[in-house]
């Protein structure tokens, strides 16, 4: 069965999307389509340039007998600007505010179509450093880190606060939350992790940073490294940041329970994502 | 600036799996690449038929003024197939054997390429009733919540073991767990599920069904109706199910801890998704 060349752009393209940064030899589309190599060579010439000027991704050429195709997700700057604007506006919604200055968020993060997004920023920016899982905590920031590692094609691992029987051993670390400086653990299944993984901390919302202190402290137990750290919210009034190193995609500057209103603005993910 | 038909072709299959189940004027790819109607006409008949070909989705056209397409997501019977398939062979290896004959399954629900394709599974059986949510409990079930929810492009809600302030206020209720019997509370978040909602229960394993009994109930709290229940993995030796209407990927036979065998086999998925 022959496919036309219009045909074989469609299934090409919706395979390079369901495959992130996995290497597709110019033999498998070859024959998956009972084409000529010098054929999809033009297809994949054609879909790179529609990638990039469109904003889709990067498709990366590896060349070479063991070569092929890569797809990178890559998100245009101006689609990270509209995303966090869009983000400022919805969190700004005075309903948001509950009793003691917290902010519901529920329907941002239950809205796959905006965590998906949030997702393909986030591994926008970790595109090029080799990053072989992310990692977050449950429950809230589970979302986010489907979505950015489904981008990275990469597996998650999900810290707890409590050992479930279905965790299997666990190590459990001991840390002191930032804001509230109280003892708190988080425990992670002992097989999920393999020595020297290289980790991508994901979560919703930052702080002083002690949850994300733990799980650095945590990785070290596991001999694994920290590749970044990022959050979609971080909290700017914190009297003592103890992470450094984050990018964030939104800044929460100001709660004003009062005159309920909340201040809200572009966090640090221009200035830091090139560093 | 003018479009190439074979960009036009891969911009617009990238934007149709972006969106599932929006209602997307032609108007709207007319202007995007300063196209005639006829010639987008053209291109969606291109897509509608390599879509159906290549088994990722149907294209439905809505006739009329207010009129368009719309992308749903429909996996064809092999691609479930394969999935389920390969999904008992993952299952059955013996070191996933926990003390007390739990099984481990963080590696599954922690791999997002797998978690999307029973995503798209569940999603495909799903495609033509109504549905307004997506509804499991913390935290295993997430995961596959959203997958299936971004296919079906609902949001997700979260119901927890207990309550956190970032919930707001929440309803709760009590419920027995199906096979130990203990007396369990689940909460949800008032405001995240509107009355009268059709909502999917989807969930990553079911014993007796007392968890799912639980969310059912819950629901009746919302006056919102069950549309659908769905798990990845069912257990068979369970003494009494308290559920019969749900659709199953994988059923767990027998977990022999002595021998360290288990047996696992296709769920009731292709005998109930067409009823």
């Amino acid at each position: 069965m022959k496919f036309r060349r219009s045909e074989r752009l469609i299934d090409m393209t919706n395979y390079l999307l369901e495959h992130p940064r996995e290497l597709v030899p110019l033999t498998f589309f070859a024959e998956r389509y009972g084409s000529a190599k010098s054929s999809i060579s033009e297809d994949l010439g054609i879909i790179k340039e529609t990638f990039e000027q469109r904003g889709i991704g990067i498709l990366q050429t590896v060349p070479g007998a063991a070569g092929g195709v890569k797809f990178h997700v890559q998100a245009a700057d101006e689609e990270a600007k509209g995303l966090i604007e869009e983000l400022c506006g919805i969190m700004e919604s005075p309903e948001r505010l509950l009793p003691g200055g917290y902010l519901y968020m529920n329907d941002i993060l239950g809205n796959p179509s905006i965590v998906k997004k949030v997702g393909r920023i986030i591994a926008s920016a970790y595109s090029s450093p080799a990053i072989d899982v992310v990692m977050t905590v449950a429950t809230k920031g589970i979302p986010i880190a489907y979505a950015v590692a489904s981008y990275l094609n990469v597996p998650v691992v999900i810290v707890r606060r409590d050992p479930k029987v279905t965790e299997g051993s666990t190590v459990s670390i001991n840390y002191v939350s930032g804001s509230s400086k109280r003892i708190q653990t988080m425990v992670l299944s002992k097989r999920s992790l393999p020595e020297g993984s290289r980790v991508l901390i994901v979560d919703d919302f930052m702080k002083a940073g002690g949850t994300v202190t733990g799980m650095v402290n945590l990785l070290e137990e596991f001999k694994a490294t920290v590749a970044g750290i990022a959050v979609l919210v971080e909290s700017e009034n914190a009297e003592e940041r103890l992470i450094d190193e984050y990018l964030s995609l939104v800044r929460l500057s100001d709660v004003d329970v009062k005159d309920k209103r909340i201040t809200v603005s572009e966090g640090n993910f221009f200035t830091r994502k090139e560093s």
